[in-house]
């Protein structure tokens, strides 16, 4: 017989049905109740033994982690909190999970244990959730672009430019580690490298994109990037996955509108696609908040969180705006910034963007037209000739998730912001090209995935909603 | 007024409406006929310009490649081929590109030409085209494992592990690459490497993919993966795309069924989303075809063949009768094969593949059963000691698209193997927990995501259907 999945059969219909399902033992409580789980869903189904009808030394294998079949009748549960459970006929061991050497006991482990055992922590009702909510966000990504008429771009992941500037790049080389070849001048010899030239790790795929976007109209990137950062916090990864939308012939407010509308539909995806998993987090963080003091515990829910972004007009401010909120605002009149906000054109600090969406506009924020000076040099220069057409959407416990702008689509103040900020314009003769044929009005974000998962579940470490985490000093498995 | 895309117009609803549209001029003829182009369709909507209403050095502006703004009236064309027109009431240009250097001319380029303008080549029909079903494909590729109870999951890119064996891999570092910190016994100290030891890019998810498996049901993974490998044929990329699904409870003749539907089901999708793009493309390829000579040519055109795979089951032999086959097939008694066919345990080479799909069966083929030797170490050992649960699908002009294989649950076989290739069982520590706790019968497959969309468009070369490829000596862009 066909095995199911144990989801499908979490339903009264199933009632008096001959089943067979796989799965992991969760608990196996008095020689008899089996809480059987196989990743499809949140919840384990009951399987029902009697202990006299099966082999003993069987039943002791029937331990937490082991992987089993199990035959039997779907009947009516007497249990609370389940409908359905099976009277199992028969059961068959795939693989036993010894007790004395399996680490994942149902018990409390710290998150920095469950990171030892990343290939294991999955086996876990927290780790489940996150991962299947992880990947109902990614699908609601691809489905919200393809509805809107998006098509989807896979950006190099090797690059040879190192113009973004984003961050610090991870080199990608095949030359000898320890004796590299010199050219005549005494440098390492990038011609005999596998490319032929200095290669790395792209930090963003938004320069790609727009040459996509200046032909397909709205292209959307979804891929791995990377910044060789010592940043060891629970916000920094050195391997993360970024989504970046760019479309030709919309300008910075167009961008802002699909940027609202966006989040706002994939977090809407998961609130009904994965209501039990959001439930079992939900209650995860509370019972992980109880052990703080009130101050510090959320007044909102995780599932209300998320209704509050659906559900509300995110709040957009020019940055001029907001450094005046800053500059006159209780923190920073009684010296409680680190860093002080006394005159326009500084850059804000994580505490700045906090005390905006947390304590004065208490949600959502759009920061837009920030100073030229601060950000890159893509960014269109507006009329006033001291700012750029920027973005960024501030999230209440994230910061920053969404970073974009309005490109410049003007060759000769492109041109001068480039020879402004130093850099060889040699290396960019491909981006200018697309300013120097069919050049037009573009626009784009990028939004860090793992940022929205955290959001998404809850999860203070960005460690714990990634599979396999690459930081400094760690890169297992 | 907001603006169109030209595919939502394309329709005699339209008729009489104003609207406004935004593109790039694909050709602009007798001074009155605009066809533009956004990148939403394969169709361009023709725009009529009465020349006398506008300013001449305006339109001596809308040239190829040139960006406009239209705004006019929608009426019915009189023209072939298409329903509608717009008849131009106001023109406004985005951006020109001045003819004398605009590199994509209305007219045939080679494709080594256009590989080295990656960033405009998708402003032609046919690269657009192609990368409309690139897009198209992976969605269906999502679509169908989110409907069918997968969970995307993403492997690590950096990985610190090279046990896998499947090629040559590229070292990933931010040592000074002239002079790195050496040990005591004079070699490359990784321990000062950022991640504290020797990392390199992944060449597949599988390993990792497993671990999720064993506590998921259903994963996939869709990424990106890396051969250092100095190949300079027309089907391999140093960076390419791959999806990976791993499958726990599920032996190799359950993988082979996924495989078969999974690939006709996403072909499905095109057939029925991507149709005016498939059938330019198909024109393309017939085009190409009549240069050659008539032996060389498809027996079938694009369209057919794809309907040809998903209207016909894939034949499956194992590989001892493959080998019988090939042995007294004519090319190989008459000596015409380079590396001829004596016994059972060779390993098979392109031309055997190709005999076997494209001249014998006609079909899709599905090889399975390979001898151990020839195969990785993670791959189930069958009864009869000397085979492997491995299976590969072969597709007609293509070779290869999947490699797949029931994974070897038992530790003690997986130990036997990991010893005999001599590989660090130390390595593979947390692959044979795997093993350990709560192993069970699973299998997984590989499919070479650029293979698929080749075999899709019917492009020549695996360079002209990714955007920017990556090869030896190219890391341009």
């Amino acid at each position: 017989m066909e095995a199911y999945r144990i989801i499908d059969l979490l339903h009264r219909d199933w009632i008096g049905k001959e089943v067979v399902v796989n799965g992991w033992v969760r608990t196996f409580r008095s020689n008899r109740f089996i809480a059987l789980n196989d990743g499809s869903s949140q919840r384990s189904i009951q399987c029902v033994v009697d202990f006299e009808a099966f082999d003993d030394n069987l039943l002791r294998q029937i331990t937490t982690g082991a992987a089993v079949r199990v035959s039997g009748t779907v009947v009516e549960s007497m249990g609370r909190g389940q409908d359905v459970e099976i009277q199992v006929r028969d059961l068959f061991l795939h693989g036993g999970a010894d007790p004395e050497r399996y680490p994942i006991q149902p018990k409390k482990h710290s998150m920095e244990f469950l990171r030892e055992q990343a290939h294991l922590r999955v086996r876990t009702n927290t780790f489940a959730a996150v991962m299947r909510v992880r990947s109902a966000l990614a699908f609601a990504i691809h489905k919200y672009f393809r509805e809107n008429g998006f098509y989807y771009f896979h950006a190099p992941i090797i690059t040879g430019s190192d113009a973004e500037g984003a961050g610090e790049m991870f080199r990608v080389t095949t030359l000898d580690p320890k004796d590299p070849p010199l050219t005549e001048a005494n440098e390492v010899d990038y011609t005999e490298d596998f490319f032929g030239k200095e290669t790395n790790l792209t930090v963003s795929g938004q320069l790609e994109a727009e040459a996509y976007a200046m032909a397909l109209g709205k292209v959307y990137t979804f891929g791995p990037t990377f910044r060789a950062e010592n940043s060891n916090t629970s916000r920094h990864l050195a391997e993360f996955w970024m989504i970046e939308p760019e479309m030709a012939f919309h300008d910075l407010k167009d961008n802002m509108d699909l940027a609202e509308d966006f989040i706002k539909n994939i977090l809407r995806y998961i609130l009904e696609n994965c209501e039990e998993d959001l439930l079992f987090l939900e209650k995860r963080l509370l019972d992980e908040e109880k052990t703080r003091p009130q101050a510090e515990r959320s007044e909102l829910s995780l599932i209300e969180k998320l209704k509050f972004v659906t559900d509300n007009e995110f709040k957009r401010i020019p940055y001029t705006e907001a450094i005046d909120i800053l500059r006159n605002s209780k923190p920073n009149k009684k010296k409680k910034f680190q860093f002080p906000v006394n005159e326009w054109g500084v850059d804000l600090q994580s505490e700045h963007e906090r005390y905006l969406v947390e304590k004065h506009f208490k949600c959502p924020v759009i920061l837009f037209d920030y100073p030229a000076r601060i950000k890159a040099f893509y960014m269109r220069l507006n009329d006033d000739g001291k700012t750029v057409g920027a973005m960024d959407i501030l999230f209440p416990g994230i910061g920053e998730i969404v970073g974009g702008s309005q490109r410049e689509e003007r060759l000769d103040v492109l041109e001068k912001r480039i020879a402004e900020m130093g850099i060889d314009e040699k290396e960019l003769w491909w981006y200018l090209d697309l300013r120097r044929f069919g050049s037009a009005v573009h626009s784009g974000f990028g939004l860090g995935f793992e940022r929205l998962v955290q959001f998404a579940t809850g999860m203070g470490n960005i460690r714990d909603v990634i599979p396999f985490p690459r930081t400094p000093q760690n890169a297992e498995f």
